[in-house]
């Protein structure tokens, strides 16, 4: 199919008047055909309208249903081929192995939450059955399930273009859900959005779903972003990005007549410990993994871990000195954006002008987009002494810090904002005292990963891809798995009513076949 | 006991220092002893403080110890026997076996989040296995549950003196979830609060629990609540009252540096819809029910019915006579306090003074703090052109609505705000064509109730006392019911963690028995 640079309004598309913008490709600098226009404040009105209209359809659509459009969506993706990687290495800078893995990871999510809606057990059914004998009051019957909240507005993140971009992670829970979605595609790979975006139109139609169920709009102002974000008919909003790009659409919900929740993904140093039996008797491997996950992806990973401390009573050298030769003799790779390379380097530039910072090692100097991987280290007092140096700089950087005992670990741990995951390297003689900073890190963080590196985050029920804020608006859910599903929902009561009534998921014979809670037991 | 008048700061009492006020009985205007001394900003100060260093270890309890902690607050309250009841009577104007019933109701609800901790499967426990052999890249182990969010503000209810007051809903599911607690009594019945707070205060000692899990604060200014909401410790808020205090909270707590979430119950006018074939069949009947339900305490129940659309095309006659007449000649009750009954008399003459409003049936005058029962009436057509007629008035009131058909209920229902119920009246021949109107109701309320009243809320699993805003700032969780646990709580993450470093609900052995999501299959 040839690019048209043109929103998509449900099954219609955009006008061509708006400001226009073209992607670049970050390795080359060269400008990308076709100009993508801007949606207008009307045309955000009127996707928002359109899933306002699917909604009470798209709504009452089973779960075998959904499952059906999902795995469409997903066959819809994978017939795109090698033109869906070409226009998104072309436009990230990815390599297209990367690019390839992501879009399986894409196609995979959606078969995911395909399985789980089809299984239909996560709707958390509950029913407590009257007693008309019952004093000094009969009981009623009472049943209870997870409900849709309504039209979700999906912003794309720069640094997944696929799995958590037009047809990601975000817009794969919320259509599971029984949310109509609509997405602001991310303006540094619109092609990519575009060719996502008329798979899932594709699917759409192909399943018969009304017509507002998706729509995707490309927009490099802000106009439509905040339209949707306060529209009355946007029940709820999935971001991931910035700090202050998460927090200003938090902000905008949160002034709404009708305030909305937003799950914004924005920050996180990802703290790694290094403890000391683990650090004297492993430094070289933990450096080699430890440049690996810093690395990967040119840093570009929210998990990316930023704070590495280490217990400085250990004998640190062999870990010192190899992650410093890797790191001095690493390649600087493309970053995503020209903006992107740009901060990175600002936020270096900062970490090496520090009176408090040492850097151990950074390669040649950054050419275009090309951020060079670097090294720094301070100590727990001068961290503690400037709460700067626990920012996020998002890429290919590191902050060592010594510490002179795990209580000093400790005390930086409480010292730190919320992340979304936390990191243990230890044996277990450094487990036997290693209680209390786990325990701190819970309350930090959304996922504690032990003897391993937070990059590459497992798709499947029992991950959390969250933590409190600011490394999320919201650290009461997840944005990867299964789980993720939750944040759409709001849970909805029946009393008395007849079983004709119900919905499939309550009535008495479970003719979904589902586990539910009834009378306080677990039954399927 | 004899009661000082002093805010709890964990085990240590208040200064004497702050404004100081009296509470009234409002059947009698007779001002109460002894004076309650308002908590300063460091009171409160001390109070999150305290809930901070209490929560680390207050956190890691076992379900078993904090059932135990809660099922002896239930002891301790129950053991105030006589004293509670006579001094909940007297501040609150109700009469004296609604005070035991509500009493009972706090105790049972107490016990049943007990149980439901004891028991252990509400965590949520997923555990996926590790694939070492997985390509391209091994499956690490992944488990998870729920966690407390960390120290819970709660606002007691001024309708509700001990069921959504100091030991009340919200401070059972926090207390349950892991949580500490500072209590924000409500002015009108310090005295109740703070026999219920000592009563906590002994379970915490009996317990041995950290000092900080349970504060409760004496405040008829606003500094203290203010203080708290937006101190760093804090972690959430629960609030029962009036849709003006609530949004002031969801605003200040939007506004932190690092938002929070805020439970509060607002709200809601829980529309009654009387199908044309139950009308004409049973009209006088449903005149009894709605009218017991109506005036129920006086009308001051969250979830009173405040509208009532009844299908006009039917022999109404029966029902609306029958309703006048019971209208006319009830009397008129005490309220809780002199502002909500000058509200309620504000309320009801704006009614009867709006032409499109008729005035069916009111009682004599209101005398002091008696609020007499009010009837209106006005057409679907006069209250969609007149939005105001939709807004809530507290007390024995509702606004009967003439619709033509059963369209014209679904006209009106588009066109309401979030609800905590909606009820519908029918017989089967009526609900043939009822669907689109119960979707829509749905999509509006928390809780359905079918050929009954929505007054009298069951406390259980699969009860829902929540919706869409305004009837609460965030229509995905309830307030009543073992699920009012899920709003403290987040979940976390463990990759590849030791055993013996995991939760107890998450270890191989599963030592709790609880019911696990193991390899995405439920297992014990």
């Amino acid at each position: 199919m040839s690019l048209q640079g043109l929103s998509f309004i449900g099954s219609s598309r955009g006008a061509a008047g708006g400001a226009s913008f073209h992607a670049v490709n970050p390795a080359t600098g060269e400008s990308l055909d076709p100009p993508f226009h801007s949606a207008s404040a009307s045309d955000a009105e009127a996707a928002a309208a359109a899933a306002a209209a699917a909604f009470p359809i798209y709504s009452q659509t089973s779960g075998a249903e959904r499952a059906t459009f999902l795995r469409t969506i997903a066959s819809e993706i994978e017939a795109l081929g090698q033109t869906l990687t070409d226009r998104a290495v072309a436009e990230s800078g990815l390599p297209e192995p990367r690019i390839k893995g992501e879009t399986a990871r894409t196609c995979g999510q959606l078969r995911l939450f395909a399985t789980l809606i089809e299984e239909g057990s996560w709707v958390d059914a509950r029913i407590d059955h009257a007693d008309p004998a019952r004093t000094p009051a009969p009981k009623p019957d009472t049943r209870s399930m997870l409900r849709p909240i309504g039209p979700v507005v999906v912003f794309g993140a720069s640094n997944f273009p696929l799995a958590f971009s037009v047809a990601g992670g975000d817009t794969a829970s919320a259509l599971a859900a029984g949310c109509p979605v609509i997405v602001k595609a991310h303006s540094a790979h619109p092609g990519t959005s575009e060719l996502v975006a008329a798979a899932v139109r594709r699917a759409v139609a192909q399943c018969g779903l009304p017509d507002g169920t998706f729509s995707a709009l490309f927009d490099n102002q802000r106009a439509a972003a905040m339209t949707l974000v306060t529209h009355h008919a946007v029940r709820g909003v999935g971001f991931t990005g910035s700090r202050s790009g998460g927090r200003a659409l938090m902000d905008a919900a949160a002034a709404r007549p009708e305030p909305i929740p937003v799950y914004a993904e924005m920050s996180s140093v990802n703290p790694v410990f290094l403890l000391r039996d683990a650090l004297t008797s492993r430094g070289p491997a933990l450096a080699t993994g430890l440049h690996a996950s810093v690395t990967l992806g040119s840093g570009q990973f929210c998990t990316n871990p930023g704070l590495v401390l280490f217990d400085a009573s250990a004998d640190a050298t062999p870990f010192l000195s190899e992650l410093s030769r890797l790191f001095s003799t690493s390649a600087a790779g493309t970053m995503l954006t020209a903006g992107i390379c740009k901060a990175y380097q600002s936020g270096t530039s900062t970490l090496a002008a520090n009176p408090a910072v040492t850097s151990l090692a950074s390669a040649a100097a950054a050419i275009g987009t090309r951020g060079a991987p670097a090294l720094f280290q301070t100590s727990a007092a001068q961290l503690l002494a400037d709460p700067s140096l626990t920012e996020e700089v998002f890429g290919p950087a590191t902050l060592l810090v010594a510490c002179s005992s795990i209580d000093e670990m400790l005390k930086v741990t409480n010292a730190l904002e919320g992340q979304l995951t936390a990191t243990i390297h230890g044996t277990e003689a450094d487990f036997a005292s290693a209680a209390p900073l786990l325990a701190a890190a819970e309350r930090r963080a959304g996922r504690l990963v032990c003897n391993g590196f937070p990059t590459g985050v497992e798709v499947c029920q029992s991950i959390v891809h969250g933590g409190p804020y600011p490394a999320t608006s919201d650290g009461r859910s997840t944005s990867v798995g299964t789980a993720a599903i939750l944040r759409w929902v709001r849970p909805v009561c029946w009393q008395d009513m007849p079983d004709s009534l119900l919905p499939h998921a309550l009535r008495n014979a479970n003719p979904l076949g589902i586990q539910r809670l009834v009378n306080s037991s677990f039954t399927r």
